[in-house]
């Protein structure tokens, strides 16, 4: 799952500068969907927080760590949704839309939830992560047993809130009469077309963005544990394999198709936003990847070499074992999943990283995933906000420097 | 989470022998039914099976995973939802409700599999849980790094798959044009209910039974940690909740009525079916706690006494508190939770509980449950092969020994 969220511009502007691109207008939308989406979100939250409260009010707790999460991020997945509803000729103010951005955002959550438990992660988005917050309710609270197990289950349990939540608004989203529910007929492109077919065809995308993304995140799981048994010439075909599941076409590819096929989007556009988001997807998912080693942590918000503490096995370092000297690769091989590097280690690993040619070889493929996508974007068959806007969206995900 | 499934007659059999009840004709359909959901299950995992394995070998483990624990159970939620989908005079052969019913199951499935993270269990439906196979896939193929971290991320992920999985069957039996679909237009009474009032009201029941069995599970996560520290006067009103919530709603209550409200139920029906379900898988759920401290290892297939090494709060030792000399509940106290209790330790643990008069408690407690149940069930406004049916499932849940 993809750590960060795209922001400030950075690391390596010059890799997407050939697309043309005009200044996205203030007016085009995507604030005020956005804004829409959080408001969805938090507005379902406090209702399910009412509901669930009458059985204890111990259940809040769940509740909140789950609102208190999804109020943060940037909103990328569900903005990438509402230009693939746009392009696709979709009512920029559909309720429908803004509700199945709600489920994206609420799906982004309940992963993320997991993902923290899984990578053992402390932090996320600025706070505690949710496990780490149930431990130190345990703590606060002078409750009897270990901490850090009640945090976990609560925090499995949370996301699996989360997750079924996230379910409930996109069944919503796809109902029949969602058109009609939010009092105005005939708008919402999607349920309009031939009774339903827009919705039964993002519903597609939606589970298969589910089991991909699942299957995906168990793939980088699992090449921490067999990666170094497993022969180091593959190390960076499995890298992008993994990193195209759990995070290209999750992040992006999905959730514009999702968007799209919501809108009543014909195959043949569908098939060019997947040509301009999955080598974008790559391309944001590796800078992340390159972050993780090489990030400044006053910006990435996470410790220098934290991704080399958790034994992330990336293009990055799948590279190095293929460039470096035995001795080196060995050194790397050693140290990779160690928790307890210091930073002079960091320092050394970083050094091989680079010295052996594989940061630069991972700047380039960073660069031609970039190239791929900005040219696919040029030949998309949508009104100029919409390209504008997903350029916009594009730069700041491999621009990015946290 | 309920741990076991309902099988053999035995602990109390006079508590519910008040129903009269003519035998259940071997061809009620309960059987052909409990069989197509089992196929419709291997059948849609093969399915995702196939396309998965594309994106790696590996991921077939996930789902190889689901399969084989989603194989074993004896189906009670299902076959709860096929007599309140027959109860309400739904068409007893339809596709509709067989695919409910693989939603019901898959969904235990994911449930099973969280909770046995949470609860560190070793086994489940006769082999291991579903972490521990993938901490012993890891230990065969000699990988690297922790064998028991890398297992339980797996099954956070398999879970997580699987609550997915759920929701993508429960969609499509609700989907407009299910009936059409299955080449038996009209037959299936919930779709063709005004425009799918049937599915909607199902959908309803499913989103409130996936929030509340979460929300149940926390608060029985939470007393584990926080029952120490609160007044044991209210600890047996707790584990009541814990109860309802986690087990007796989920497990027999929203089953049947969403099964119910899928064959477009009126509410009058619906009521009464809560009338019988909710008091039934109360006291399915005690029983089920009795045998976590009493059962018989070879019947349970579990450890003698395994819930107090686990620390669980039941109603059990709610009254334990209440009703043992200080003494007696001080040591209670002291063991709940303790993993490395022996049997010396159990023994004297159950012979506190014996002599206080709270294992006595506790059964009369079940007992006044079944009759609210039994009683319910007379009233039920159904065809007698129903309310046979559900006497007969009724009178196995309580009776249970494993």
């Amino acid at each position: 799952m993809a750590k960060g969220q795209p922001e400030q511009p950075a690391v390596n502007p010059e890799a997407v500068d050939e697309v043309q691109q005009q200044p996205v207008p203030p007016d085009n939308g995507q604030r005020q969907f956005a804004q829409a989406v959080g408001d969805r979100v938090a507005e379902f939250l406090a209702s399910r927080r009412a509901e669930l409260s009458k059985i204890s009010p111990d259940v809040v707790e769940l509740i909140d760590a789950i609102s208190d999460l999804s109020a943060g991020g940037k909103r990328m997945r569900a903005n990438l949704c509402y230009w693939g509803f746009r392009g696709a000729g979709g009512f920029p103010e559909s309720e429908q839309v803004i509700t199945a951005g709600a489920a994206l955002e609420l799906f982004q959550s309940a992963a993320l939830i997991h993902d923290d438990i899984i990578d053992n992660s402390d932090t996320r988005r600025g706070g505690p992560s949710v496990h780490r917050r149930f431990g130190a309710l345990h703590v606060r609270r002078n409750w009897a047993l270990d901490p850090d197990r009640f945090g976990r289950a609560a925090a499995i349990l949370a996301g699996d809130m989360c997750l079924s939540f996230s379910e409930e608004l996109f069944a919503l989203a796809t109902a029949v009469g969602m058109d009609e529910d939010n009092g105005k007929p005939g708008v919402d492109a999607g349920i309009t077309n031939a009774r339903g077919q827009g919705s039964r065809r993002a519903r597609i995308v939606f589970d298969r963005m589910r089991a991909e993304v699942m299957a995906g995140q168990y793939l980088d799981v699992l090449e921490e544990s067999a990666g170094p048994v497993r022969p180091a010439e593959g190390a960076v075909d499995r890298a992008r394999a993994i990193i195209q599941y759990k995070s290209a076409k999750y992040s992006t590819e999905h959730p514009l198709v999702l968007g799209g096929a919501l809108a009543g989007a014909n195959d043949e556009l569908l098939e060019q936003f997947s040509r301009f988001a999955l080598p974008l997807g790559e391309a944001f998912q590796i800078r992340d990847d390159v972050l993780g080693v090489f990030g400044i942590p006053e910006k990435t918000g996470k410790p220098a070499g934290d991704d080399l503490r958790e034994g992330k096995r990336t293009v990055l370092t799948g590279y190095t074992f293929q460039f470096a000297s035995p001795e080196q690769a060995a050194l790397l091989e050693q140290n990779l999943g160690n928790p307890d590097l210091n930073a002079d280690q960091v320092w050394e690993l970083r050094r091989i990283i680079e010295d052996c040619g594989a940061l630069a070889a991972t700047e380039t493929l960073i660069e031609e995933l970039s190239d791929q996508a900005f040219h696919a974007l040029e030949e998309l068959d949508v009104e100029p906000v919409v390209r504008n806007s997903l350029a916009t969206i594009g730069k700041a995900a491999v621009r990015r420097v946290s």
